[in-house]
C-alpha cells in the first residue's frame, strides 16, 4: 500500500528529520531585534538550502527588512500549483529565566522538541519540506508544482512581504494556498482550519480641557477625560455582551447549516477552560456557544486604556486627556474599513460637545474563510484521518493572520488549506515552546497522502 | 480714628514689611526635597525670629521630618486665645524654565512679589506676623493670647504635625482658629471662606483572569479587566451627573437659606470660566449652580485609570488586570470612612463573579464648615470690608486642607476663621507664583481691625 511506503520512509528518516529541525531551531531568528541581521539571513539561507537539496531552485529576496525566501519546483505545466506559506522568524525569547532549557538549544523530552520557534513556525513549516522530500523518494518525482514562500517578518507585521506581494503578485500565482501557521483542536484531535477572523484595530485620544485640573478647585464643573472615555467604552456593549455600535453586525454572514453542525460536534469543556484561565465561567455574548464566540463571532476588546495619574499613592487631579486602544475581531463578510467607520460615527455621536477627539486607525485585516465544501478540504481531511488515525475537526480560528487574507485576496487563489500541527498548549510566543515529535511525524504523513490525492485529482480533471 | 492709626503705621512700615517677606521667600524651603534640611530649618528659624522680635517666645519642635515652629504670646489669662496656623514649606519650583525670574530671588513687578511661596503660604502667613507687630505698636499691647503654629510639611501631607497634634493637643487649646491658607474670590473681591470640602481617595485593582490573553484565541469568551472596570466606573454616575452609589448622599447637609443666599450673590461668569479652561461649557450635576457644584456639592472623579497595553502601536491583548484611582470631595456632614464603605459595597455588588478585587483606602479628610452666623465671622467680614473697601464674599472652598479638619476636630476649637488674601490667579504650585503688595497691605489692615474687634467683644462678655 502507498501509505505504508510513505509511512515507512518517514519513520526511517524521522531521527534525521528531527535533527535537521533542531539545526533550524538553533538559529536565533528573532525578527523583533533590529541588530539580528546575521541570524535572520542564516535562518532564511538554511531553509533555502534544504529546499535546494530536494530539487528546488530559489533565492533570498532582499527587502527593507528581513529577506523573503522564495523557492520553486515547477516541472509539470499541466499540474496544479501549490503555494506554501510560512515564516522563519520567531518571537523574542524573553523572559529567559522561565525557560527550562535555553530557547535556542533545542532539547527533546517527553516526546517533544523544546525551543523557540518549535511550534511557531519553524516546526510546522518544516513538515512541508520533509513531506516533499519523502514524497519524492517514495514516488520518484513530484507530480505538482510548488512555490515555497517563507518570510522573516510574520511576527512583526509582514510589512515587506505585503510590499513584495503588491509588486510581484504574478510570481505567486497558484491553485491551492497552503498555510502552515495554525493548530490542532486539542492534543488528540487534528484539525482543518476553515477560516481566520479579521481585525480592525484603532486608538482613541480624547482631550476635554486645556490641562489637568485640581479636583478641589474644579471638581464638580470640569469635564474629566477618563470619565468621558469610560462612559463611552461602557456604551459600546450591552449587558448581554452584544456590541451596540450601529451597523457593526450588518455584514456578518450567518453560519451555514454544515458549519453549525461541524461546530456543534466539537468537544469543548467550558468549565475546564474557564478554570484553566482563572475565571469562574466563560463570558461573552449571550445566546452563542463558546466555540462560536471565540471563532465565528465578531468581538470588541479594549486592549489598553490610560489617563490621569497612574503612579504610587493618591493625586487629586482631574485628567484632561484619556486614551484607549481598541480592536474588534471580524468574521466574514465584515470589512475592517466599514466597521472602523461605524466606530468613528458612534464615538463622534457619543462624545460631549467641545471634546477634541482623535480616532486613529492602526491596522485592519479582512476575515478569511475556507469553504467547507471545497474538494481540497475534503481530501485534506481524509489524508489527516489516515495519518493521525483520527478524523480532523473543522474549526475556525479566532485569530487573524493578516498576510493570509492579503495573499488570498490579492492573488485570488481559488482554494486554501490551513493545516496546523501544533497543539494549543505548545506555548507559541511563550517560554518552553515545544512541538511533539509524534505530531511532526503525522503531519509529514498527512502531507504526503494529501499531495498524492491532489495529484490524482488533478490528473483526473 | 483707630483705623487710621493702623493704616498709617502699616503704610509707614510697608516697604520694610515687603523687604522682610522677600528675605523669607529667598529661603528655598521645598519640603519635598529630602536633602533640604538646611533650608527647612533656616526658614522655620527665620519665622520664629520675627515672632521673638515682637514679644513672642517659642521654639522649633523636632519631628521625624521637618520642624514645627510653635510660638506663643499669652499675657492675658482672661482674654480669648487665637491659634494661627500656616506653613513655611513650599512646593517644588519645577519647571524652572517657565519662571520669568528665579523662584527664590523675589522680584517685584506690576505691584506683585514674584517668588515660590509668595502666595502659598509665606506671603499670606506673614500678614499675621506684621499685623501683630503693627497692632502692638499702635495699641501698645496685645489684648489677646496668640499661639502661632507653622509647619514645614503642609505640601507633603502634614504627617508629623498630625502626630504632634495627637500627643500635644493640649498645648494648642484655643478659642478661635485662624487659617491663613485660602484665597479671595477674585482680584477685586475679598472673601471669608466658610468651609473646605473633605475627601476620600481610594484605588481599585481588578484581576479577571490568571494572565493577559490573546484576543484572537480567546476574544469572545475571556473576561477583559479593562472592560469590567470601565463598565463599573460608568455605572457610578448617571447621565445627569448624579452619583449613583447607594448611600453616597445620605449625610449631605442641605445648604441653609443664608448659605444659599450668599452663594446666589457671588458673581461667576460660567462662560468665561469654561472658555479659560478650554471647555464648551461647564459640566457636572444637573440642577445645581456652578458655584454650588464646585464648592458645596460632593464629587466623584477618576484621577487615573490604566490597564492593558499602553505603548506605541497595536497589541491585540485581552488585559487580565485593570486599575483606577478614584476620589470624592465630600461636604458636611459626609464621613470619608462611611462614603468609602458605600463605594466598597457598590463595587463588590457590581463586579462579575470570580473577579479578584482589591479596594485600597488611600486617605480621607472630614469636610469642615464655619457657621456663617458665628459672630467672629461677622466681625471678620466687617474688618475686611473696612480694610479692602469692599464687602467680602462668603465662599466655600472646593478644596481640602486635611490638617485643618484634624486640628478643628481634635482640639474642638469653637470658632474658625479661614481668611485668604491670595488671588485665584496668583499661581500657587505653578511657575511665576506671586502675591500682590496691595493685598498684603489690606490683609494686614484687616487683621489689625479684626484683633481690635475680637478684643472688645471678648471684654464685653
Amino acid at each position: 500500500m502507498a501509505e505504508n511506503k510513505f509511512f515507512k520512509d518517514i519513520d526511517d528518516s524521522l531521527e534525521r528529520y528531527q535533527q535537521e529541525l533542531c539545526e533550524f531551531l538553533r538559529i536565533p531568528s528573532v525578527s523583533a531585534y533590529s541588530e539580528n541581521s546575521d541570524a535572520m539571513r542564516c535562518s532564511a539561507e538554511w531553509l533555502l538550502g534544504r529546499l535546494l537539496d530536494i530539487g528546488f531552485h530559489g533565492d533570498l529576496i532582499e527587502t527593507n527588512g528581513w529577506p523573503i525566501m522564495l523557492a520553486r519546483h515547477e516541472h509539470r505545466k499541466e499540474a496544479p500549483t501549490l503555494l506554501i506559506y510560512g515564516h522563519y522568524d520567531v518571537q523574542p525569547e524573553v523572559p529567559l529565566e522561565e525557560w527550562k532549557t535555553p530557547p535556542f538549544e533545542p532539547s527533546i523530552r517527553n516526546g517533544a522538541i523544546f525551543a523557540r520557534g518549535a511550534n511557531d513556525d519553524k516546526g510546522q513549516l518544516y513538515t512541508y519540506v520533509k513531506a516533499l522530500e519523502s514524497y519524492q523518494r517514495v514516488r520518484g518525482e513530484l507530480p505538482l508544482n510548488i512555490i515555497f514562500l517563507a518570510e522573516g517578518e510574520e511576527e512583526i507585521g509582514s510589512k515587506n512581504l505585503l510590499r513584495f506581494l503588491k509588486e510581484n503578485g504574478d510570481k505567486l500565482r497558484s491553485d491551492i494556498f497552503f498555510v502552515s501557521d495554525s493548530s490542532m483542536l486539542s492534543k488528540d484531535i487534528p484539525a482543518v482550519t476553515c477560516g481566520f477572523r479579521g481585525i480592525v484595530s484603532f486608538e482613541i485620544a480624547l482631550q476635554t480641557m486645556k490641562k489637568d485640573l485640581h479636583s478641589g478647585l474644579f471638581g464638580g464643573i470640569a469635564l474629566n477625560a477618563t470619565e468621558v472615555i469610560t462612559t463611552l467604552l461602557a456604551k459600546m456593549k450591552n449587558e448581554d455582551g452584544h456590541i451596540t455600535i450601529p451597523g457593526f453586525y450588518d455584514d456578518v454572514r450567518p453560519l451555514s447549516s454544515r458549519e453549525c453542525e461541524a461546530m456543534a460536534h466539537l468537544p469543548y469543556d467550558e468549565a475546564a477552560v474557564a478554570k484553566s484561565l482563572g475565571m469562574a465561567m466563560l463570558h461573552g455574548e449571550k445566546g452563542c456557544s463558546a466555540i462560536e464566540k471565540k471563532s465565528a463571532r465578531p468581538t470588541l476588546n479594549i486592549n489598553g486604556i490610560w489617563g490621569g495619574f497612574t503612579g504610587e499613592g493618591p493625586k487629586t487631579v482631574i485628567p484632561a486627556r484619556a486614551f484607549a486602544k481598541i480592536s474588534s475581531r471580524l468574521v466574514p463578510n465584515q470589512s475592517p474599513e466599514k466597521v472602523f467607520r461605524c466606530f468613528e460615527n458612534f464615538i463622534r455621536e457619543n462624545i460631549p460637545t467641545g471634546v477634541e477627539t482623535d480616532i486613529r486607525f492602526l491596522f485592519g485585516a479582512t476575515p478569511v474563510v475556507t469553504e467547507i465544501d471545497d474538494p481540497n478540504v475534503r481530501m485534506a481531511a481524509e489524508a489527516i484521518e489516515e495519518a493521525f488515525g483520527k478524523a480532523p475537526a473543522f474549526i475556525r480560528s479566532g485569530g487573524t493572520i493578516h498576510i493570509i487574507s492579503e495573499i488570498k485576496d490579492s492573488l485570488k487563489i481559488p482554494s486554501m488549506l490551513i493545516l496546523g500541527w501544533g497543539r494549543p498548549e505548545n506555548g507559541s510566543h511563550s517560554p518552553n515552546e515545544c512541538f511533539y515529535v509524534k505530531d511532526f511525524r503525522n503531519a509529514i504523513r498527512s502531507l504526503c497522502l494529501l499531495f498524492d490525492k491532489i495529484a490524482s485529482n488533478g490528473q483526473d480533471k
